[in-house]
C-alpha cells in the first residue's frame, strides 16, 4: 500500500457555496466541480470502483468521464498547449461518443482498478487547471465559441452529478451489509389531496424557445394540438401505490403491457424497487440507509411498466410530455434540490395550491415515447450523439426529481429511460381526459 | 404411415371467388376462410411443421389459431351447443390471450407434431360447420352481438393471411435447399421519378371516423396539429438504397441510433434481409426463389434503424403516422393484391401521379411510436388484449404490403413492429419539412 | 399439396427378418437397413421434421444421415460411377465430421421442411441400391478393403437406430399432446432381491481382443490392477429410486456434485425424467404412452448426476468401467432386443442367477470418465472423429438398452454422455469395496 | 474520505520469515498467514475490490475467506468464547460449503465495497488473536482435534496464496493500463534439450500413505497396474509451442477435441492466455508486465484442450496423473519458490538431469479425469465438500508451479481445473508409450 499517490491529499470536499473569484463562468464552472467532488465526501476508496449493473458505472468513472468532457470538446479544440496526463484515459473514459474514437466497453468498467482514486482526482485537477486558465482568458467574451460547450459540459456534469447518486445508491443495496451513504432524520408529513388541474384543449407551442439553456433534444420549438385534460395537482404517493398492490395489481395480467407483465413475472417484481417486505411491513433501502416505507411521499423507483399499470388500474392514465409542459408553463422552479442535501422525495407539503411536486422529488413518466420533435437534427461530429442516438425504445420522463441539481432542472428538459429501468429516481403524476 | 387420416380429402385448395350461398356475412366468411387455405396450396406437409425463430409461427398453427379465434371469441358465447374436437387445442392455439386461459410457450410451437396437418384441416372444417351455423342464424340480424366479434376473427384471419407468407418466406429462407413457395416471371419496370407531395400545415382529425371495419387501436378520432410537410409520392427504390450501401451507410455511426449500431454490428447486416451478395451481384431471395435484386422495385425487409438510417442519409426524414394519413387521405386503395397471388413490391407505374404505392407494394416505417391515441382505452375482456397491450417499445407502420389482403388495408390501419424487425413486408417513404 | 412425391410408395415397413438374397454381408446390410425404416411404420409425416431439444435429431435426418455416412466413407471410395440426388445432401446430413467438409448447423436440423420425408426415403432407396451394387460385387472377398467400412456403417446404423427412439420419445414428450408410439401391454412381475456378486484383486486385461466387430475406442486392449470389489446382480429399481425420493434424496446436498446440485436446483429436477407426479402416484411417459411408474422395472432416464447420488445415498457406488467388464465377461447376451419390439425396461426375471440385466434393459453409468485407452490412436481422416474426438467431459456407460439392437451389444462397448444427460435410455448398477 | 479506518495502520508486510514465538504450530501458522499479507504489499485499495470473471475472486475475499475458514472449520468447534466481528461475515465469505449455511453469490463477490479493505485486514486481526490463544493452549498437544483441522486450514490458505495470484494477474490484464504486480529483471537461459525418462510396467501403489499432509482426495493408497511409459524429462517450452502455432496448431480440426475446437474457434484462441502479438513479435503479459514471450521457458496458461491437441501435434500424449506419481516418486521438491519472490516460470538448467521442473514452474496437465480413487469417502459434514464435489468435469494436474508455496508442494497432490480453464499456472510435460 506504499503508493506514492496516498501522500496527495484528496479534495477537501468544500462545499459548493465556497468562494470563487472571476467571471460569471468560472464561478459557474468552480461551483459545479466541487459539487461533484462534495458529493463523494461519504465514500470510502473501495465504493468509487464497482459497477453492480451494467447500468450503473462506478463514481470513479463518473468523475473521470465528466473531467473528459471537457478534455474532448472543450480542450481538444480550444486550448493547443493542453495535453493529457495519460493518453490512455481517452480510451477508458468515452461514453459513448463513436466519432471520438474508440472506448472501453461499458461492461467492464467496474473492473478497472487503476487509475487509482487519487488518480482519477488527480485528473480532475489537472483538467481544472487547464479549463480555468481558457476560462479566464475567454469568460468575458460571450461570443467566443468555447462558451456554449463549457455551458455543455457543466450542464453534462450536473446529469451525472444525479447518476452518480442513483449509481452509489445500487452499489450500497447490492451490499448484502447495506452500507449508508449520508444519515438523515425524516419527518413525517400529512399529505394533501391530489386534484385535478384542467387545461383547454387548444395549438400549444412546446420545446426550448432558445432562452437559457437546453439540450439539443427540447428543440425545436413546435405547434401541437392538446385535446382537453387535467393534471393531478401531486404526486402518487407510496400509500396510494400500497393500495394498488394489495389489490392484487401486479397479479392482474389486464392491467399490463405484454411486456410489462413478462418483465414482471421474469424478475418477480411485486412493489417498487429498493422495498422490502419484513414483519414490520415494508421497508425502503434509502442513500440514508434502510427506513419504513413513508406512506405520505411520493412513489419512487417505478418502471414505466409500473406506472402505466397503476394508471390504469386507478382509472386514469399517464400525461403525455406536451401535456405536462402546458400544464406546468409559468410554474416557478425553487425548493431544497441536492445542493441543500436532500435525496429523497418529500410528501407534498399541505399547503401546496395548483401543481406541485413537478421539481425536486421524482422524475415523471409521460406515455410519450422518446422521438425527435419536428425538425430536430443532431449537431454534426461526436457532440451530436449526445441526445439524438437514443430516440428509440425509451419514454420521455418530466420535470426533475430530489437528485437533480436545482439549476439544471427546467420546464423544457426531456429526460429518458426505457420501460424497464427503476433504479432512476421515477415516479408518477396522473392525467385524465377533460 | 398408414396414417387413419391420410384417407381424408385435403382441401381442394378452391380460389377465393368460388361460390358461397347466403348472406353477405356468409359469403365473407366463406372468402376468407378458403383464402387461408388456398394460400397453403403450394405446400408439402413437413412445410406446416416449423418455426424457423421465435417470431415465426408454423403454417399448421396459423391455420388452427385462427379457428380457434371464432371458438373462443364467437362460438363459446354465441352457440351453447358447440364442443371443441379437443380440449387440448384451447392449450395449443391460444396466442398470446392471457385472460383466456393458459396457453403453450410461443418458443415451442415449432415443435408439436400433432395434431397432424390433416388433424388441423378437420379442426378447421369442424369450425366453419358451427360458424355457418351460426351465420346462417344471425346472418341478417346486424343488431346480433355476433356479428362484430365475427367480423373481428375474419379481419383477424386476414392479418394471419399475411403473416403465414412471411412466416413460410422465412421458414424456406431457412433451409439451405432454399425451395420455392410459387414460380413467377419478373417483368421488369421503369420506375417514375420521386416528388413531394406537399401539405399544409394546421389541425386535423386522424383516427377511425366510425365507418366501416377499423380495429380498437385506430381510434378514438382525435385532432392533432401537422406542421407543414412533404411527403415522397413514391417508395424508395431497391437502387437507392443500394446507393446508400455502397456509399458505406452501414458503416458510418453518424447515420445510425444506438441501438442500431448495435444491431447491425452484433448481427453483421450489411444490406436489407434476404439480399446475398454473389458474384453477379446482389439477388434476393423470395417467394418465387432467388432472383437479382430489381433495382426499381420498392426496397423491402428493412428494419426501422436501417430506414431511419437511410432517410438520414438522403437527407430526409420518415413522416410521422398522422402526417402520413393526413397526406394519404382520399387516395383510392386498389390494384391487385394477394388474392390476385402477387407477393413481390412492384415499381411504382410510369403513369404514376400524386401519391403512389401507399398500398399493395410494402409497409412503411413511420418514425411514430407505437403508443394509444388519446382517450383510447382497450375492450374488458380478453379481446382488449388484441391490441392495446402491445403499445411499448414498437413503431407504426402505415399503408399495406404485396402480401396483404386487399380488402384488409385501410387508410387509418397501423400495423406495428419493433425496431430490429425485418422479416415483414417493410419498406421507406420518405418525408420532408415543408 | 400436389407433390409429385406423394405418388411414390414409402417403404413398406417390412419386419427385418424378411428374406434378403447373396452374401452374408448383403444379407446383414439389407437386415439393419430394413430395420432402420421398420422402426419409422408407427410415425407420421410431421413426427419426422422436428428436433425438440439440441441433443435431437429429426427422424428425417437418422435416415438420411446414416445413408450420407455410406456415400461418405464407402461409395465416394470404393464406386467411382457413384453421384448423389443432390449435392447439397453432404452438407445437410454430415453430423459432425470437420474434415469430411462443410455441415450444417446442428441447432438447425430441425427447421428444414425439405427434402421431404418422401425425398429422404427415395435418398435412401439411392444409396441402397448402389451400395448393394458394391457389395454383391465385393461382398465374398473379405480382405477388399470396403469390407471393415460397411461394417462400420451398419453398426453406426444401428447406433442411431437407438438415437432415433430415444430421440422420437422426447419429440412425443414436448408435445402437449403426448402422441403414443406403439401400444403395449405391460405385465408386472416380481423383482428378484439384489445380491452382491464379489470379484478377486488382480491384473485383468480388458478391451477388445480383435475378434468381433468392435469401434476403435474399444482398444488397445491392456491390463489394469482391480481391488477387490463386488457388482449387484440386478439392476437399480424404480421403487428403490423412489425410496431415495422420499428420503429427500434430491434436497440433501451432502449427497450430490457440486455441479450436480446446481443443475437439479436450475432445472427443478425432483425424479427421473418423464416422471410425473398425479394425485393417482407417479406415472411415467413411454413410447407406449403415459402409464404407472412400474415399482419392479429398472429406473431409467436418470443422469450421472442422479445415479452418482443415489450410490452414495444407498451407502454404495457406482463400477467403474473396468470393473464391469471384469465382472461381465462371460455372461452370454440374449434376449428379446429391439427387433423383437422391446423398448421398455423390465424386471429382472424371478429365475435370474449371477449378473442379470446386463444388457437389454439400461445403459449402466461407471464412474470412470470417458477417456483414451493406453496406446489409443484414432484412425487417419474424417473417419478418425467417431469417437476420439469426444473423449473429454463425459462418462462411460456400459451393457445396452433396450432400445439398443442385440447385435449391436457387446461386452466392451463404451457408450458415453455428459453429465446432465438423461434423455437416453441410462440407469444404475452398484458396486462396492470388497 | 474521512474514514475512522484510515488512521489504523495497514500490516506491515513483514517478510514470512520474521520471528515468531512458540510451538512449531504457532510457527507455522504465523509463518503462513503473513506471507498471505506480505502477497498483498505491492497493491492499491482498489485492486482488493473487484472480480475480473467469475472465475476469480477479489484479493479482498481471499484474505477474508481463509479467516472465515479458521472461524468456521476451528474457532467455532473449539472456542466457545469466540465472537465474530460481525455475524454477516460468515454470509459473504462462505465459498461454496453449502452444508455452513448460506452464502453470498460467487457471481456478486465483486460488487461488495464493505467491508473495506482495512476491515479486512482488522477482521484477519480479530481471527488470529482468537487463532493464536487457542494454538498456545494446544499447540504441543498433538492429539488434539483441532490440530488437523489449523493443518488443513493452513494448506486451504496456502493454495489461496497461489489463486490470489492467479486471479491478481488476471484483474491487471483486464484493465486496459496493464499494471504491474512486481518488478523482474528477467535473465534468460540456455534450455537444456527434452529427453526421456522410462519407466518398467508393474503393479505400483498410488496415493499418500499418510506420512505428512495430504488432501482426502489424495487417498486412499491403491494399486494401479501400469503399462511401460516415458515421461519428457522437462516441461515443453514456449518456443516449441510457437512451433506448434506456426504450423497451424489451431487450424487443424483433427489436433483437436470437438470441445476443443469449438473453444477455440468461439473465443479465437490463437495462443496461450496472456500472449498478444505485437509488430514485435509475441509478448506475454507476466505480473512483472508486458514482456517479450521467453522461448526457453515453459509454455504456461494453456487450457487442457491446447495441452492435449499440442500433444497429438508433437506426435506423444500427456501422462496420466499415475504415471506422473510413479516417474517422480523420490525426486526431492526444492528450487526457489514464492516465499523467495519468483511467479514466473523458467527453463530448465542446464545441468538438469533426470526429470526436472516437477515443481516450481507450472502445473501439468494429466489425461487423468479427476474421479475418486477406489474407496474413497468424503469426509462427513461441511468439511467433506473441500474436494470430493469437484469430481465431475475436471482433469488433474500434477506437480506445482511458480506461484505455489514450496511448503504446499508434493508428490500425491491432485490439483483440478475444467478442460477451458487457462487463467492458472498451467502447462504441458508429455509422455509416450514404452
Amino acid at each position: 500500500m506504499a503508493s506514492p499517490l496516498t501522500t496527495l491529499p484528496r479534495p477537501t470536499f468544500a462545499a459548493p457555496g465556497a468562494g470563487s473569484a472571476g467571471s460569471p463562468l468560472r464561478e459557474h464552472y468552480d461551483a459545479v466541480r466541487r459539487q461533484t467532488e462534495h458529493l463523494c465526501a461519504p465514500l470510502q476508496t473501495e465504493d468509487y470502483v464497482v459497477s453492480s449493473m451494467p447500468d450503473v458505472s462506478p463514481t470513479k468513472w463518473h468523475l473521470a468521464h465528466t473531467s473528459w468532457f471537457f478534455e474532448t470538446f472543450v480542450l481538444a479544440t480550444h486550448d493547443a498547449s493542453y495535453r493529457s496526463p495519460d493518453e490512455r484515459y481517452a480510451f477508458l473514459f468515452n461514453s459513448y461518443y463513436v466519432q471520438a474514437g474508440e472506448r472501453h466497453c461499458r461492461a467492464q468498467r467496474g473492473l478497472v482498478t487503476r487509475p487509482t482514486v487519487e488518480q482519477v482526482f488527480a485528473y480532475r485537477a489537472h483538467v481544472d487547471a487547464a479549463m480555468r486558465r481558457l476560462i479566464d482568458r475567454v469568460g468575458d467574451d460571450r461570443a467566443h465559441p468555447a462558451h456554449p460547450l463549457i455551458t455543455l459540459g457543466l450542464h453534462h456534469e450536473q446529469q451525472h452529478q444525479e447518476l452518480l447518486l442513483q449509481d452509489i445508491k445500487h452499489v450500497f443495496w447490492t451490499n448484502p451489509m447495506r452500507p449508508t451513504y449520508r444519515e438523515r432524520t425524516p419527518t413525517p408529513q400529512r399529505v394533501t389531496e391530489s386534484r385535478w388541474h384542467a387545461v383547454e384543449e387548444g395549438v400549444h407551442r412546446i420545446g426550448t424557445d432558445g432562452e437559457g439553456f437546453a439540450y439539443d433534444n427540447e428543440g425545436p420549438s413546435h405547434r401541437v394540438f392538446v385535446e382537453p385534460f387535467r393534471l393531478a395537482t401531486r404526486l402518487v404517493t407510496n400509500g396510494e401505490y400500497l393500495a394498488f398492490m394489495e389489490d392484487g395489481g401486479y397479479q392482474h395480467p389486464e392491467l399490463w403491457l405484454s411486456a410489462g407483465l413478462a418483465t414482471v413475472q421474469e424478475h418477480g417484481w411485486a412493489s417498487p424497487m429498493y422495498w422490502e417486505r419484513t414483519d414490520e411491513g415494508w421497508t425502503e433501502f434509502t442513500l440514508a440507509g434502510t427506513a419504513p416505507v413513508d406512506l405520505s411521499a411520493p412513489v419512487c423507483h417505478v418502471s414505466y411498466y409500473e406506472a402505466d399499470a397503476y394508471a390504469r388500474w386507478a382509472g386514469h392514465r399517464l400525461p403525455t410530455e406536451a401535456e405536462w409542459e402546458v400544464a406546468a408553463r409559468g410554474v416557478r422552479i425553487e425548493g431544497p434540490f441536492v445542493e441543500a442535501e436532500r435525496y429523497h422525495p418529500s410528501p407534498a407539503s399541505v399547503s401546496a395550491e395548483g401543481l406541485s411536486q413537478l421539481y425536486g422529488d421524482v422524475w415523471q413518466w409521460t406515455s410519450s415515447a422518446y422521438v425527435a420533435y419536428p425538425g430536430f437534427v443532431a449537431a454534426p461530429g461526436a457532440i451530436g450523439e449526445y441526445n439524438g442516438k437514443w430516440m428509440a425504445d425509451q419514454w420521455v420522463l418530466r420535470g426533475a426529481s430530489c437528485a437533480t441539481p436545482r439549476s439544471h432542472a427546467r420546464l423544457t428538459y426531456r429526460n429518458f429511460f426505457p420501460s424497464d429501468a427503476r433504479w432512476q429516481f421515477g415516479g408518477i403524476r396522473l392525467a385524465s381526459g377533460a
